[in-house]
């Protein structure tokens, strides 16, 4: 243990002396709004404080990206049409989708139409970009080294491609498999459970057939998720284009994995797995927070939130919740700021805003209710706090699988779950220990490695911008189609060979036997004309 | 480059602090002989130094591997009858079989049996250590936390599983792609190149044939090779083993590998790639080379040696390199020590040994004259020295196709070079500036990485000697079978699914189609006897 603490002490040595020794570059980020730039910020902020001249580019109206603290990376916006209500307006639309209980398939319809309007909400605002001959002026001039996005609204991808830039992807993860498939990555459908599935890594039969028939579907969906995004780079770029030809350029890939969270799988070297990189630092905690804690003494505090995109819920819903909470002896601190619920109890202090990770860091706090955002679940994993987890939307639910089945906490189906189901999953995680071993060993695991995710992730943005990209991570596969990746045409070959070797062998047979009875004949025949 | 400077430095200091803080474990190593242990020692030595108790088994007479240097682990030995000159004997015979040019098919033959001949005079060591009751006994009550070894001769691997201990390897790979086999990592067989097959990934369609056609011989040659070992691993774990059972618990691969050299392929999360580790420390030359390198002038020197495992050829090809070497301007220093070439001209030094690596990162070197071992090619590349390669045998021809497909390099047959061949290629990459580029871009990427090789190596070993191994990176593919890994019993069950809704669909058109037909006939018919 004392040799796992050593090594962030020395990893902050090793970065203390690093940042001012470093050659500046030019880096351009098109970042992905909402919770997905929380820790895409902290490397935008770790280059710019190396001495990088790092531009962030957004839409004059964007969403979730205030800039609240001091920055040392320069904002550049862009004008857009768009009004910040109707981004609210749609993300509202699409969380109250999730918490509407409709039955099959109408669900996975209205799903599947919300998320196509939420898409095509943000990829209007990236065709404004290529519409402002200004904005792409100045990027032109600027003579960027490369390009930090978010993939997952491929406006940075087009954009990198417009201006032939190397670039570094940052992200959790794609849909229907997008990250991996571009990369030429192996994903067996045997044990590597495609997202939404909600399946683990040992799945059933039937698990094993559902997750064959979802990778079907995904050939279809994703196509519809982004017709808007790949028509507009078709355009821009001015050839046809397909999802896989805008990402599979990528020089590396750096993705919030860690193993000990995600499934083993099959990876590939210009992946780079940072998972957990936002719950490094820990800051002691507010004065009134600091009190709440300590009032709520032998039992301890249980911290709640839904993350930083949902701050309300319906009423029943939130009633049932608070009704749940009321039986634990713990103090519940709920980041909420929707209408509070009548029948709040006394041990519930409801708040705007909560220090989420250093609260989660407390020795004092028992358990956390979450929604299951790969953010919360790896400060988590960090503080080795067992999680009710109560995913709403995205990844939430395989994010939740994963915590479940590694037996460090309990999921809840929002839709369905009573006031009992709530305070049951909250009592076992409390009070049953093996929540508690079973978290601790993750987040020991978790924290004993080589180099700080956040130094890897500098690292490698760093390694594109030198290098002008890493084309000896690129396998040869891009260079292959599907027959040849697959072997289908030597396999072919080779049984035509093996076919025609049958062939002549027993042509060759047949010839020689026939020669044989033919010879055999014409001597029993001429035999028998000698004795007629 | 003022930052990749930077790194190595910082990252001393970052080890630096470490030795001291960690605290004790107990380690055995089970090590392979020869050049295998070159890079092995270093890892082991630091482990040593950090703190912990670590043993290296080895038998009584082994080979290549005198401890000439002070360390810090102790050296732990077992009773073997076989003898220094039959294990001299055998690697020289090994030596001389590649050196023979002999037809097709009767090459390959001679160099499986030899093999095979090589494999099992190291087994026998391996069964002698088992039948020492002293040794077993000793190595029982020391309470290892886990075992680091190399797997090529299987002998770690069996006593790691008799022990039931977590083991680690450190290997720069196997044959008959074994190590990603057991790790269950997908190698495409369309650019992932086997051993011995010589190709690069860029395969034409023949070079596809060939390598699948390599694979399925791998099959047999394998289990050729392993006979002796896995028998043994039978008897010793009192269960039917296979070489895949053997080998598919290690916790972690620590494999010498980067992909500056290696081609980008499908990797898995539990290998550590430490390619090049052993050319990062660099010492001043002794003071007889330095006054040779001096005297060189403006012409500089080339460095020749075949490895510490080949010390002598046969003379005529002897006198055919002397002749050639005779041709450059440069002074060439030679490690050799077996009987002189008459036609020795005055610009080349035969030494019995030579710091290769120093004389490497030496400003005046300007070509590499090697076998194409992987310590050596490295040691080419950490100081962007170009190369002539002469590979003799295992994963030597494979490494040598690799530095020439980078253009860092030229390849001779050792078997059909003539003097002049290797007279113009040490010319060429002496004078064509591109072999100089190539090998300076492919040493600047390989330099720049976020973490030492040794630390990375250092940190797994412990990681694992601290958890006990390392579960969380073991795939889920490991407990299924081959037809459940394929999905062949999905893709077989959704086929019955279609084929069996397509008979019944078919079915049921037919039985309408009658229905329609055998009213519209009694229709017809009893409109045709109302006309009647």
């Amino acid at each position: 243990m004392t040799l796992r603490l050593c090594y962030p002490l020395a990893a902050w040595i090793f970065i203390l002396l690093l940042p001012g020794l470093s050659e500046g570059g030019k880096l351009l980020v098109v970042p992905m709004v909402g919770s997905h730039w929380l820790s895409m910020k902290e490397v935008v902020q770790k280059l710019a404080e190396r001495g990088h001249e790092v531009v962030v580019l957004k839409p004059e109206v964007s969403w979730q990206m205030g800039e609240t603290q001091k920055h040392a990376y320069t904002v550049k916006t862009y004008p857009v049409s768009t009004k910040l209500e109707e981004l609210d307006n749609a993300f509202k639309a699409y969380v109250a989708t999730h918490l509407k209980s409709l039955p099959f398939p109408l669900n996975v319809l209205a799903l599947y139409n919300i998320s196509s309007n939420a898409f095509s909400t943000f990829f209007l605002q990236c065709k404004e970009l290529f519409s402002s001959t200004e904005t792409l002026q100045y990027l032109n001039q600027s003579g960027f080294d490369a390009v930090l996005t978010d993939p997952i609204f491929m406006c940075g991808a087009t954009l990198a491609n417009y201006f032939s830039l190397p670039f570094v992807f940052f992200m959790r993860g794609l849909p229907c498999n997008l990250h991996f498939e571009a990369a030429q990555c192996p994903s067996p459908l045997s044990y590597v459970p495609r997202t939404f599935s909600f399946s683990s890594d040992h799945m059933t039969f039937f698990q094993r057939v559902e997750n064959t028939l979802i990778s079907f579907l995904e050939l279809f969906y994703c196509n519809g998720y982004y017709r808007a995004a790949i028509q507009l780079s078709s355009e821009v770029l001015q050839r046809d284009v397909s999802l896989i030809d805008l990402l599979n350029s990528a020089a590396v890939s750096i993705m919030r994995f860690d193993f000990v969270f995600e499934y083993p799988r099959p990876v590939m070297p210009n992946m780079v797995f940072v998972g957990g990189m936002n719950c490094a630092e820990k800051k002691p905690l507010p004065k009134e927070f600091e009190a709440i804690v300590n009032a709520s003494g032998e039992h301890g505090i249980v911290v709640f939130s839904l993350g930083s995109m949902v701050s309300e819920i319906p009423m029943k819903k939130g009633m049932e919740i608070a009704d749940a909470l009321g039986s634990v002896p713990q103090t519940v601190l709920w980041r909420y700021t929707g209408e509070v619920p009548p029948n709040l109890p006394k041990n519930v202090k409801l708040v705007k805003w909560l220090p989420q990770n250093d609260l989660l860091a407390h020795p004092k706090t028992r358990a956390f209710i979450t929604h299951g955002g790969s953010h919360g679940v790896y400060e988590g994993i960090c503080n080795a706090v067992p999680m009710v987890l109560m995913p709403l939307f995205g990844d939430q639910m395989d994010n939740a699988k994963r915590v479940e089945s590694r037996g460090a906490g309990l999921t809840l189906n929002i839709l369905e779950m009573t006031s009992k189901d709530i305070s049951d999953a909250l009592k076992a995680v409390i009070n049953d220990k093996k929540y508690k071993e079973n978290i601790q060993r993750l987040s020991d695991l978790h924290l004993d490695r080589p180099i700080h995710p956040l130094d890897l992730a500098v690292h490698w943005v760093e390694f594109v911008m030198r290098h002008k990209g890493a084309p000896h991570l690129r396998p040869a596969a891009h260079d292959l189609n599907w027959i040849q990746y697959h072997s289908l045409d030597v396999f072919a070959f080779l049984l035509a060979v093996v076919l025609l070797s049958l062939f002549i062998s027993v042509k060759c047979c047949m010839f020689c036997c026939r020669r044989c009875c033919f010879k055999k004949g014409r001597k029993s025949k001429s035999g028998k004309s000698k004795t007629h």
